[in-house]
């Protein structure tokens, strides 16, 4: 490395807004930026203003353009990376089949290497997060959908067609409640942020003793409603938040008898409002399910440690990894 | 290739029996033996008598000891790839943490290279069998276990630890019957030769209506047994097949959603004996389960066509393609 540090300019895109930052290669962020991503979401402007806001981040914290090598952009949605276009994401219709990549490439004049957000994730964690040094890892995120960004020997595992790591519809219980997907009993239906709420609003409706609906002070029920009554004693609460591990628990034993993976890092909003409660749980549900058969010595179930982060980092981890 | 041909000198070992065969690069077996390994199980015995039978098998077909330039051997029980051991073999108790890959090389004085029985049968059903062409193909085996072997990019996949593809413990109903293993519900619990045969002795128990107890003659009654009986027509029989035909399809269905092979290749006793009446219901299984998310278009779910040879042919691949 020579003595002028490089920059890759980094972006976690969602679904309605961006975080975006200037990550050189030791993992170190420069500065950030969040942004709405506004009601106009034609690509070609996205992208454009995406170049903007990055050459204005770089100015703002006395980087020199450049100084800025390449982009790495992790998006919510799924990738195909030999059409390097998005696909199949509720959530960015206007992208959707949209050469995305080459569009930054053209706005900003960079190389830009472009990853699906749990794949970033999974990447930034075994960077410089809570995986840091394992090459087979699993990051799961547990969120308003539940999925996972596979690593073997520290590189994406996408499968054939790139839909790999869908745990999130893997099925747990064969009779379970139907899901988005059209199955039934999917972990997705039973245990990611909405089906936790559904729960705690079925408890409720059948009388159940319960300070949930105080709790949430009229607003809608939530996961995170869910996840502070339990903390603070709610017998319910703290009912839901076990049968959420449990599901979870059984989620992450079958990929580890599948997988063997050496870490999970489990991230997203349900895990990020409530590992203190679930972490240990879901340990012990593991642990239940994962016999003589598989080695569970040294093997880590982990909370994420980069929080909002961990896209960002991945995504420079694309860039510096060359992959 | 030069002009005069080369064999591998290959050993697909059982718990009980060998099968060997001398296998060219094209795939041909020059010619095969089976025998039992007898009640002597010392080690050093078992490759030295492994050795003595390549090389009168080889004089036998008349291909000169001096074209045969490796031995592949495909084993029951997992591997420890880096002590070369075999270990955790309940079969081969005699093998336990034996370097047997060093054996076998000063037995015969030749490279040896070693597979578990899963991933010999995923290469050789990759190589020549009903996965020919595919590079992300899983073999599950169906006998008197369940078990994967996983090929990622035409090369094992075996995780952290090498416990990969462990499908047979993967969870199917949480309260499901006890597994070996410890847990509850695995599919082998609920799927394998056994837990067939289980369901069948626990329906003439209950006496319902059933063929299947006449047709063993006061024989024990085995999965075979069972899908004989459906295929003659008896419901009992048939709603067996059919449940078992479920469970497989869900934990398929969960292994396509985290992992996204090309091809999935079914072997094993089960399979093999009743491939008419299981395959379809697998397939429908799966589709039920396998929504939107998971591109399934032309991913294929289809029977081993190698048979008993399937082994030996993963372990001549293994020496040609010198992994």
């Amino acid at each position: 490395m020579s003595g002028a540090a490089c920059y890759a300019a980094c972006c976690d895109l969602g679904g309605t807004k961006a975080l975006i930052g200037l990550v050189d290669e030791g993992g170190r962020v420069a500065g950030r930026e969040r942004y709405l991503l506004g009601a106009e979401r034609e690509p070609a402007r996205i992208a454009a203003e995406l170049a903007r806001r990055f050459r204005s981040l770089a100015e703002r914290v006395g980087v020199p353009w450049r100084a800025v090598v390449a982009v790495g952009v992790s998006t919510a949605g799924m990738l195909d990376l030999a059409r390097e276009v998005i696909f199949s994401n509720p959530n960015m219709w206007a992208l959707q089949d949209v050469p995305f990549r080459r569009l930054v490439a053209e706005a900003t004049g960079l190389p830009v290497w472009m990853e699906m957000d749990a794949y970033a994730a999974a990447l930034g964690e075994a960077w410089q997060g809570a995986g840091a040094g394992a090459n087979d890892l699993v990051y799961v995120v547990v969120g308003t959908g539940i999925g996972a960004g596979i690593l073997v020997g520290g590189r994406p595992y996408r499968g054939w067609r790139g839909t790999a790591g869908e745990i999130g519809h893997t099925v747990i219980e064969p009779d379970g409640p139907a899901c988005n997907c059209g199955s039934y009993g999917c972990l997705e239906a039973l245990a990611a942020g909405p089906a936790i709420a559904l729960r705690a609003r079925g408890a409720i409706r059948q009388g159940r003793p319960t300070a949930i609906a105080d709790r949430a002070g009229g607003e809608e029920i939530t996961a995170k409603t869910v996840i502070e009554a339990a903390r603070a004693g709610d017998g319910v609460a703290q009912e839901i938040v076990e049968q959420t591990a449990r599901y979870l628990g059984i989620g992450l034993a079958n990929l580890i008898h599948l997988l063997n993976p050496e870490v999970i890092v489990l991230g997203g909003g349900v895990i990020e409002g409530g590992a203190d409660l679930l972490l240990e749980p879901i340990r012990r549900a593991v642990a239940r399910r994962v016999g003589c058969w598989v080695d569970r010595e040294g093997m880590r179930i982990v909370a994420a440690a980069l929080g909002q982060d961990a896209g960002l980092l991945g995504a420079a981890r694309l860039v510096w990894q060359g992959s």
